[in-house]
């Protein structure tokens, strides 16, 4: 069911920080910072030759990762992002196998544009996991 | 300078637990799980089309990851791996960027045969890094 790693996310207070250290530290190709307000984060795109890394600074009053960055002020690795070709088939074999969709259990598009699904951290061995349809 | 993703690490306490979790609710392809003493871990491969995600159970007393699952006991994302091509150049430049490099700060023989460094989670935005030459 999951194919390809679509990207990690990471956390982090300062993504213009974090971006520089990409750069500068680890050579990495990395993109400008964009504004992704409807999901309340500011991103940048790490380029890696068979994936990518986000990196997400809290934007707005709402943000998904401002509860990680209040336990983790340094930032840290947030989620994990795996595509799959159904994105319906694989939220029906998630319940069936007793583990929790975030929301209210349906997909809802995501912040490239596609459908994507969380599934509850608990519920997949502590590691929030969204599945992305590619 | 950093290349590919070579793997995403996630702690779990229970390792074939997990590996019926991935297989059973997210549809992958995993390995048998295989021990590797002289580095302290259980492992299970979870094979991707553009990567792959190793799920690490603690073996034995000194494992490495003995204490993130004290703090996490449910399991979490652990580390990432990023490929170089030269780790002596690739660590000189972390050196050189003002990041530490864990242990005595040169590369040891990873868990993969091939000469590995970790950089200091506190260097590098909260997450522990591992460079593996490829």
């Amino acid at each position: 069911m999951i194919e390809r790693l679509n990207h990690v996310a990471i956390a982090t207070p300062d993504v213009a920080a974090a971006a520089a250290l990409y750069r500068g530290a680890l050579g990495a190709t990395v993109s400008e910072p964009q504004d992704l307000p409807a999901h309340g984060v500011r991103v940048v795109f790490v380029t890696l030759a068979n994936t990518k890394v986000e990196l997400l600074e809290p934007l707005g009053d709402k943000s998904p990762i401002a509860a990680f960055l209040e336990k983790n002020p340094a930032g840290g690795l947030h989620h994990v992002c795996y595509e799959v070709s159904d994105i319906g088939a694989a939220t029906a074999r998630l319940v069936a196998e007793g583990a929790r969709v975030l929301g209210d259990g349906t997909p809802r598009i995501g912040a490239h544009g596609k459908p994507v699904v969380f599934i509850h951290p608990k519920d997949i061995g502590g590691v929030l996991t969204e599945l992305e349809e590619i």
